[in-house]
């Protein structure tokens, strides 16, 4: 059960790849009738302290309620809402690809396959396909998962444009408390870019108290056992990480990172993420919604990934960073940055992970680069933020896909996004 | 440590009334340095599971935070906001008056004897007055205790008027599984006016596995006890208690009569309680910021006291109230709705209260009405919406008064309200 509970927010699934999976139309919350009557029936309730709400399908519930579920800060925002201009296209349903399996589908059909809870897409500027399921809509909050981490990301890269962090300096510079931790030698660069040596395994599927599942602990994502003696909280759990080896090796996807980078961007930020989120993004952006981060025990929010928002606050985020900055009249992020976020890492370093559909592609500062040009924030059953500068394209999704890893999410959603792009790019 | 964690929600308070409280400038949370820092330092950490968070003076933090702490229900909002005309005048903190205790003061000091958070007065429509102090501000949301109860039973006045709930029908009519309870033979108006003999004892200061210990226990207000085998559910809860006498007698003050309440309203208007509140009231009045409700383990929402809002979106109710159910430019509430919430309940069955302050006072649809014609929902520690037709004036007021009862509270805040009342009637 724990570790069913850890999934939450972490993103174990305990579903077997090999199972029917049933489609996402038979395992719409609404019309499996979850959280649904005065009181909710036994088998229809989703709840934390049984593992249910991290149970697929339940989680296609979970994943649109989450401070319904846990403890969650909020990111305040403020004023008029900003304008996201909407010129709705009917043609793009029956925009034809073909999966990395070979598999002949649609843009349409894709957002069953990939069990999509809601997507936007922005051409030019302007939403040209904007498509909600199950319990997400307009007005609801999804959470992100390891988009979260493209925000920490972001916020790094603007203290840095500031000159208040230095990317070569060593973590414990900033965060004294990661002195006698495998980060106190790694750079803040290669904590950005997830280039650590950190001795943590994010492997979902492993059993007993795992990395995995002891982060999770800590990070009051998963019950405490009364037995256990391990660190309270988000940060003191990264303090505790030892490193395996040299910094500065291949990229290796490991959560703890951006734990880590969030608590420098917290200390030379000077505010805790989700106030730094308000500030500098939520507030002058004019959202629409504000949105919410999941927290420990103690008040520190979960930047690795318990961010939660709204889908067109996600695309006026993405469509930002590809107009350079600007958005709401204002400029929002300073064009050095922007340029620093679209750049791609070291494609050498990522080659060892070999992501079908993600060829020639890196990390850096937080962000996935592929290699034609596309800079995105991922997170955990199919979350994405995409920016495609070439084609003047951002695509927001939020899914609920009852396997975490988008290795099996990405060979359906990368040709289906190269496919829209082509098409919107032809024109009409 | 049970009986503090409870306290949160249900109001307890470990502050001996006879050690030296310390004064609202004292335990300024923003001056107590409370959650500040990355991470928080351990003493300065406002915690659910030790007990902190409701703990005096950390309550002054936690009350205005308490999404953070403990999951909870969105009440949406929509659309633009509806204004709030502002005309502040700065004649009203010197206005004097003398508490119940004989002790002179005036109404910029009540302010902090009554340890407020947030006060907003309304006089004829306009903000003549608002202030904010500690963790609260003007974009913040607080817990409102039992303010929330009067949500409910206007809720269950609304469904009256509509043809939809009769209250001279037994609560068993609506909710079948209240049968067996002591419930089952309490008539639906007994229920909104808290006229049951329901056995059960709304003693905070009682220790051991109390009565509000389990009702916390059951909504998870509480951390649940390995060995605890009582009901799951604020709903279940309330079905598992028995009357102790004939229903009827006088008004005694009982939370689970709202629970019952609620159950009721979420049969009859055939949803839960957030989504009404937000139906009726927080999408149509144009409010500024949602709403939250804190849940219980199967997603039932607290009627009996776990609403958090903004200060103005209070005032915009109370003032709704006023001027007969209209605003926004629309009737929000019926003329026959108002006129059954501003009706003062039986006299003589308050009698026994022996409430200071509330002489000739009476209980009635979960609102208390004032001998001089006010009607107001109250919840401990403070938390108040004050309608007096008579003076054209709504005050919302949010506190963290160290002490629950507001049988402490009263004696500074009635002579005060009357004071202000009388000044604003007379003009500058």
């Amino acid at each position: 059960m724990l570790k069913l509970v850890a999934a939450l927010l972490v993103g174990a699934t305990a579903l077997p790849l090999e199972a029917q999976t049933p489609t996402a139309a038979e395992t719409d919350p609404v019309t499996l009738g979850l959280m649904l009557g005065s009181p909710v029936p036994r088998e229809k309730q989703v709840r934390a302290d049984d593992g249910s709400s991290s149970t697929f399908p339940k989680t296609r519930w979970a994943f649109s309620n989450l401070q319904a579920l846990v403890p969650t800060q909020v990111i305040p925002r403020s004023g008029p809402v900003s304008p996201l201009p909407t010129a709705l296209r009917t043609d793009l349903d029956s925009v034809p690809f073909t999966t990395l399996d070979g598999a002949k589908s649609t843009w349409g059909q894709a957002f069953d396959l990939n069990f999509t809870d809601g997507i936007i897409v922005l051409h030019k500027g302007r939403i040209v396909y904007e498509r909600y399921a199950g319990a997400f809509g307009p007005d609801g909050r999804h959470i992100a998962f390891s988009v979260t981490k493209s925000f920490v990301g972001t916020l790094a890269e603007l203290l840095i444009h500031e000159g208040k962090l230095d990317p070569d300096q060593p973590a414990s510079r900033y965060v004294p408390e990661l002195a006698g931790s495998g980060f106190g030698t790694a750079t803040v660069r290669q904590v950005l870019d997830m280039r650590t040596a950190i001795d943590f395994s994010e492997d979902y599927a492993a059993s007993g108290l795992s990395d995995v599942a002891r982060m999770a602990i800590a990070g009051n994502m998963a019950p405490r056992p009364k037995d256990f003696t391990g660190p309270d909280g988000n940060f003191a759990f990264a303090a505790t990480l030892k490193a395996s080896g040299p910094h500065g090796g291949p990229f290796v996807y490991r959560t703890p990172n951006t734990t880590a980078l969030q608590w420098i961007v917290e200390r030379v930020g000077a505010a805790p993420l989700n106030q730094q989120i308000a500030t500098r993004f939520w507030k002058p952006m004019g959202m629409e919604q504000e949105a919410t981060l999941a927290v420990d025990r103690l008040g520190t929010g979960f930047g690795g990934g318990g961010m939660n928002a709204a889908l067109r606050d996600y695309a006026r985020f993405g469509e930002m960073v590809r107009q350079g900055g600007r958005w709401n009249g204002k400029q929002i992020l300073p064009p050095a940055v922007v340029k620093s976020i679209l750049t791609p890492g070291d494609a050498s370093a990522f080659d060892a992970t070999r992501y079908r559909g993600l060829e020639g592609a890196s990390y850096r500062s937080q962000w996935w680069h592929r290699a034609g040009g596309q800079t995105y924030a991922v997170g955990i059953h199919g979350q994405a933020i995409y920016v495609d500068p070439k084609a003047e394209m951002v695509i927001a999704r939020f899914a609920s896909h009852p396997v975490a890893s988008n290795r099996s999410i990405n060979p359906t959603t990368l040709p289906a996004y190269d496919a829209i792009a082509a098409h919107l790019s032809k024109g009409r």
